[in-house]
């Protein structure tokens, strides 16, 4: 670990949707070929992007699991959420910038597009200014939501909105009335929200709910015919454009 | 060619942004083994999505360039616009559809995610209800123009909105305003209009261009340092989100 090693890079590769067919050829090399492989996940978990490349990875790659701290019980909006977050956020980096000063390059699970939503982005900020990092895009979970789905997403000149379900719900029902095509992400325990706010904005008949896209277990359905219904985590609500069509 | 040959499939495949080395696994597969292969191009020209897959294709695969009608002189407005195209579209729909009864697969270029203000929609409209046809999702330009730009595009709760510069200005300006992360596409002669909307919108110093993202010849530069500059075909209007970041 002398200071002259030339340090290795850190790969911040998307996986894609989570269909290993759909992986691009760069990412499929790169893990192949990793010697240390790092990924994001819940305490206990296994975790979704680590499960993908099982079968890709060599045997010999060097494994670090980087577990989410515990905040269930904190308030997204509390500092306490943020500082734990961010602590966990550093502690990770610092790991990973220890390796690439000692020469390695480390591959960095990504779930979809990296610099899309992604957890990835909390540590390329921390670590650019340090060490080299090199991102790889990947198809989103959106692309194959609404490849699923049957129906192109934006035609023409539609404006094509993404909301997280997350947002106040206002803000929801403004953005939503305003786009021709929406992706709403992020669902989970705001799905009743997300109803009601494509109701308010007239679109709740049109809306699809897109669940495990390209992964074991997908399914296609209008959202009028999920009533009751709690989606998981890897869900997308659509709403496709209906532009100029020659 | 009679009545008790299986269809063959028509796969609109997703080349993604241009570099080759992001396009998907499957992707790579079904070129690698094409019989028939289909793409749009420009009268005259070879055509971009031809020329990506220069070297995957096997040498015996079948061609059909699908030319667009020179309309030029027709404003995009005019009903005669519409019907040229439509009669295009449907001119390939039928040479495709004629195979697929045949019995052989097709494979179409599609540049980008083939969803995602693809050309291919108008096919897949086309044939879908009369042929099998099989859609591959691919990484899409603006996701490697974000990359290539070293900046996530959203995070957090930002709101995502993407523009095509060919809408009215008023309107690019009321969705530049509402939205906290921007892609504007199909630039070109639409630039000044664009750089006036995202300066009313106060978004014109936060403004990134992106040419070429992952092709030969991309370049990354804030918008404001092209003035005077016509981007070509190929490239995209980025203003990066600044959300929630622990
Ligand atoms: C934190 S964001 C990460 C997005 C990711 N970087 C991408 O490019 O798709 C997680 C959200 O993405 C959406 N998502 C990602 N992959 C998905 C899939 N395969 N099927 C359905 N939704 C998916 C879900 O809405 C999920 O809540
Ligand atoms: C008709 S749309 C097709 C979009 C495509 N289906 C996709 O998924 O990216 C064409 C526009 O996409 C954008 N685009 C596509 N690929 C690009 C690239 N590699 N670099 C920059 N812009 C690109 C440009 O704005 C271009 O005008």
């Amino acid at each position: 670990m002398s200071g002259t090693v030339t340090p290795g890079t850190i790969h911040g590769v998307g996986l894609g949707p989570g269909d290993v067919d759909l992986m691009s050829l760069r990412a499929h090399r790169l893990l192949s070929n990793a010697r240390h492989v790092a990924y994001f996940r819940k305490a206990g978990a296994t975790g979704r992007a680590r499960k993908t490349v099982d079968g890709i990875l060599p045997d010999h790659a060097v494994e670090f699991a980087m577990e989410y701290p515990v905040t269930t019980e904190i308030p997204v909006s509390h500092p306490d959420y943020n500082a734990a977050l961010s602590g966990f956020y550093a502690g990770c980096a610092a790991h990973l910038r220890a390796l690439a000063e000692a020469g390695e390059d480390v591959v960095v699970l990504c779930e979809g597009d990296p610099f899309f939503y992604g957890s990835f982005m909390h540590l390329y900020t921390r670590l650019k200014e340090d060490v080299p990092v090199q991102v790889v895009p990947a198809i989103t979970g959106m692309s194959a939501a609404w490849t699923a789905s049957g129906q192109p997403i934006t035609w023409g000149d539609d404006v094509l909105s993404v909301l997280m379900a997350t947002l106040p719900e206002d803000e929801l029902v403004r953005h939503m009335a305003a786009a021709d095509a929406l992706v709403v992400m992020k669902i989970g325990r705001n799905i009743d929200k997300v109803r009601r706010a494509l109701r308010a904005a007239g679109k709740y008949d049109a809306a699809w709910l897109v669940e495990y896209a390209s992964m074991e277990g997908q399914t296609v359905q209008k959202l009028s015919d999920a009533e009751g219904h709690m989606p998981p985590y890897f869900s997308v609500v659509l709403v496709h454009g209906n532009g100029r069509r020659p």
